[in-house]
């Protein structure tokens, strides 16, 4: 079993040279970067705070990795620098945003913000956003809660990737599902986790080391579970975690996203990387905050989520295991270590971010 | 991987002789043996309902072979006959019930209408539910929902079983989550799963076969996978499906039901089968519903959903494979089957129903 959380990219696939900045100069990077394509300032710090706490917890699939890919739809149009979401529909409980294709994270920020103050006053609220696009790492969305004291669940769907048990190609999205729970002494628990058993990017790397993978990782051309990675992705697609379990799951985060907001669903999603970057993705994504004040002071509840953490941690360990790490354990020791001695960056990140500076026309992240 | 979903006991698992009976007849065995031990007619006909309606979507290890283990219970005073649940607290958009350690399909009935009362006019709701015990199969709540045309999420805490990344014994409940989505042609997807990879029947069937299992059900004593179902449940622990992932969603239901509701957490919770029958399992619960009508009529919201479930239907299927079944599609191919010509009980069942009828001094089923 892996105990890691938020789908890192294990460091063992992780070319060697890493870069070492401080977060305020990666997220100054950022920024300038989506300035120069036309992101207004608010809206560029909104993004940069997302890519650039990804990468301080250490979940650098999912950061500032990705910002080249975002200023290429920028740029060709598909993301709409200058766009402005808006409510579509609304009651004190909940809302549904159209993203009017803004760069994923805006609109996604707003709901999460929309469903806390919804929350607060109503104990529960929902938060759907259609015409969104590829929104980063989902526990942020998440822990945006978590950091405001309320529960937080976020969740996304994506263009077909992932088969079905007794299906023989992509059925489901990969479809992130994160939750973030606010505790006391403790950081908040916080899982950021896909559908499929392993993310896309273990099969290349298995495939570019020319090893076997487990046979629960992919199916062939046939439908067929197979641990040989050079099949996928022409052919197969990634399995769901646990087969019906990780399926089932898929729907259910589809049903909350696309399918309730009006918004595209399955093979109506473009894709943020491959697609055409003059058409917009048309993601949508789900957000719920739970206020965790209905029956006893905040306080306590933290208090609770603390001594469950406590119990957990006190437990005996397995063979060979030092700490049994509650879910967000990992990523908070890693956002300390970036914030006090700055974010190792790793070199396919480096490498992704010296191409966004050239697609921005700006200085590399030496520069800030 | 394995389509099934809501964990049915594989019909190779059960042993021979089944009867068959007619759902009205198995219903009005249930309601008698609950009467017979103080349950009121009104509770004993939701519960009948919940354990019958369990059977007949083949989900014979969740349904009226708890029967017997509920009356041993009530019989004690662990259960209350007469226990009247309450709202401890209440706003337009969440409650919390307090089970008042009645049977627990009553304060989950209660709990479920509650939430989708709530939420028919906000929109979304959350019902809590604390001092409850076993409530059977998650997906009966989840599809209370559906039938009243919002989506329901339904979960629950449990004693201990599943272990976790790196500790050698029992961390979390095997926490059951379901869902159930409302469509139009199609009956409603519905998904009911716990969060260990199988269930603990699944150990003990291969254990009585002397059959060696996957190396992913459980860990031994020391913690490690093992491929030997003998140590378990003396030692070792039910492996969470996913690693980290089912470990990690274990947290959160145990977030939304023992620690929010201000109810009993991991191991303040008791065995409903194997404890003390004179004493409460202190059992807690979450129960969600959501509108479809947020954006669009709700059966503009079912027609979105028939038109996925008929994609996926039509996609390419395995090597092997005749249909893709979406979550809850056996069960309701099963309800079919029940409703036309009955049930098919296994002997697991009958055996225990027979115990039900001498705990509660009534003529066997066969009478009804």
């Amino acid at each position: 079993m892996n105990p890691t959380t938020i789908n890192p990219a294990p460091p063992s696939e992780i070319p060697a040279a890493p870069a070492r900045c401080s977060i305020a100069a990666l997220r100054k990077f950022c920024m300038a970067a989506l300035a120069a394509t036309g992101v207004s300032q608010r809206d560029a710090e909104v993004a940069a705070d997302v890519l650039v706490t990804t990468d301080a917890w250490g979940v650098f699939t999912h950061g500032t990795k990705s910002l080249a890919g975002y200023l290429r739809r920028l740029k060709g149009g598909g993301l709409r620098a200058t766009a402005q979401p808006t409510i579509v529909s609304e009651r004190p409980g909940w809302a549904v945003v159209d993203g009017q294709s803004a760069l994923g994270m805006i609109p996604s920020v707003m709901a999460m913000d929309l469903a806390i103050a919804k929350a607060q006053t109503q104990g529960i609220a929902y938060v759907g956003v259609r015409n969104s696009c590829h929104f980063g790492a989902a526990g942020y969305y998440a822990w945006l809660a978590a950091r405001a004291g309320l529960i937080g669940i976020a969740m996304a769907n994506d263009i077909p990737s992932v088969t079905a048990p007794g299906a023989r190609g992509k059925i489901t999205g990969s479809n992130p599902i994160a939750y973030a729970v606010p505790a006391g002494r403790h950081p908040p628990m916080m899982l950021d986790m896909a559908i499929s058993t392993v993310a896309g990017g273990k099969v290349y790397a298995a495939r570019t080391l020319g090893q076997p993978i487990p046979d629960n990782w992919i199916v062939d051309g046939d439908g067929r579970p197979t641990r040989d990675p050079s099949v996928f992705p022409q052919a197969g697609a990634l399995q769901p975690f646990a087969g019906h379990k990780g399926y089932g799951l898929a729907l259910l985060i589809e049903s909350l996203s696309g399918i309730l907001t009006g918004g595209a669903v399955s093979r109506g999603i473009g894709s943020w990387m491959q697609g055409d970057p003059t058409q917009p993705t048309l993601h949508a994504a789900a957000f719920l905050a739970i206020d965790t004040a209905l029956v006893m002071p905040a306080a306590e509840f933290a208090q609770r989520v603390d001594a469950f953490i406590d119990e957990i941690h006190a437990a005996p360990k397995a063979d060979g295991a030092e700490r049994i790490f509650v879910p967000g354990e990992k990523e908070w020791d890693h956002y300390k270590r970036a914030t006090a001695a700055g974010i190792d960056l790793p070199a396919d990140v480096v490498a992704s971010l010296r191409e966004a500076a050239g697609l921005a026309g700006i200085e590399f992240l030496s520069s800030f």
